[in-house]
């Protein structure tokens, strides 16, 4: 695969109907369309982009495979445009009855992959099943790996899409305004920890009593933020540059000075803890 | 143990003669009494703090044992005064010829703990041997983890004392002004993701061509800065209270939902994979 050092990049800023898909994708396509105008070739939706956020009567209804009709639809603009295109969807799972938030990447060669929420969000626990794998997909414009809304105050998720060799994490979210202060520490942090680009795209909007925060963001491998949403609808442009991420990991080299092996042994003890299992048998799991 | 949930703390910065303890220790000595006369319990002294920090050379005629002269002048103090002091010297090591970066914390009845730094910093590497533990330690003020300067960039470490219980988590620094930005984006994020109090005390001024960055900070679990340094030699004073730690971690829930399984896994998978060990292994160590 050639790899593209240099990239335009989009995130979209949407508001959606709840549950209603065609309006949604329409107005969707038409952010992908300006997207595609201005030469961008990853372009990042929200979260339940199609659906809207607070569906949960409907949410076994308007579940869709991966492909199914709404990726099938945004594959067909991939493939004639030559772009790629990520977002999240209800994505209906292999257990009859149970659902996932799950992320996708598609491409002009069709489906790449999805990821799926494993960390949920208050009753998003009872609405969706919780994924269990962290990937990394190659695309010419980088590794791509993506977490979504509530993640990204999780900074294992994107440091172990980081160590896997991801370039850009994309952040496909439906965030609230109440926590504005978290997406804004949390979003940089993400990238100047790992030297990664961040695409964070945020819903804008209200659903019931819920204030979704806008500030969707495309961050640098730095913390520098390089393009944020101030409008409603609207699409963010912003350069990748891979050498930008070689740089700024030469400049702090936290993935190289990084302990992986007492990381993983702590982790495993925070578990065994509560297995209660001996520190004896820890150590002679890890050979120390 | 009785816990006081609400105490005062203080950050101390300050500017250090290198090699000159003696001098050091006296403007350590006048920073404490100000923070004790501000009625502050706990006290938090820079990275090195009684040598400076760029005296390679002298690093083992400088290294002292723990507890040792410097120590024991601290804990003199806090017997006295009845208060908690921490920072960080040059430990000998138990090897001899070997020497860590190590930050302590006493308190009125002696030492109650040491933290050896782990992630070092360029040339740190072929000074200070390496610290492999990350200790947590009870006091009437809160549970107390120790990181070192550097680390404030590395999520895991704050966030494995974090699991262990820590309330406070203290960044004993001496960090480079050109990477001012990356102490103000990783201590906030520190902070926020575990929902608990950070207590960084930096080095000011200058040694050779490194210039120090300054701004000390204290912040609240929610990443709210409650107290910087502007000034030179300084004491900042910030009330810790432990039912903000609470609120926060009701508010955000980053520790209840932590998905602690996959990412021992990834660590271990991470680890494994150098060691080019069958994914069938892994899968059977851990059960899955």
């Amino acid at each position: 695969m050639e790899i593209i050092e240099k990239s335009i990049v989009a995130s979209i800023q949407m508001n959606c109907q709840l549950g209603e898909k065609n309006t949604n994708l329409k107005i969707a396509r038409g952010l992908i369309e300006e997207a595609i105008s201005q030469k961008a070739r990853l372009i990042a939706l929200p979260e339940l982009f199609s659906t809207g956020y607070l569906v949960e009567p409907q949410d076994l209804v308007l579940a869709e495979s991966i492909p199914g009709p709404t990726t099938n639809e945004l594959m067909e603009i991939s493939r004639k445009a030559n772009v790629y295109i990520a977002g999240s969807i209800i994505e209906k799972g292999e257990a009859r009855g149970t659902v996932y938030d799950t992320a996708f990447l598609i491409g002009p060669g069709g489906l790449i992959g999805t990821y799926r929420k494993i960390h949920l969000w208050q009753s998003e626990n009872i609405r969706f099943a919780r994924g269990n794998d962290y990937p990394v997909f190659s695309t010419p414009i980088g590794k791509i790996g993506m977490q979504i809304c509530y993640e990204i105050g999780f900074p294992e998720g994107a440091r172990i899409l980081t160590l896997k060799g991801a370039d850009i994490i994309l952040f496909p979210s439906a965030f609230g305004a109440p926590r504005l202060y978290a997406w804004d520490i949390a979003s940089r942090s993400r990238a100047l920890e790992n030297g990664s680009y961040i695409i964070a795209s945020n819903r804008w909007g209200n659903e019931e009593n819920i204030e979704f925060a806008g500030h969707s963001r495309i961050i640098a491998p730095n913390g520098d933020i390089l393009a944020e949403a101030l409008g409603k609808n609207e699409v963010l442009i912003a350069k990748v540059d891979l050498q930008e991420i070689e740089k700024q990991r030469n400049q702090i080299p936290y993935l190289r000075d990084l302990d992986r092996f007492h990381i993983a042994y702590e982790f495993n003890e925070s578990l065994c803890l509560r297995k209660g299992c001996e520190k004896r048998q820890k150590a002679e799991k890890w050979g120390t």
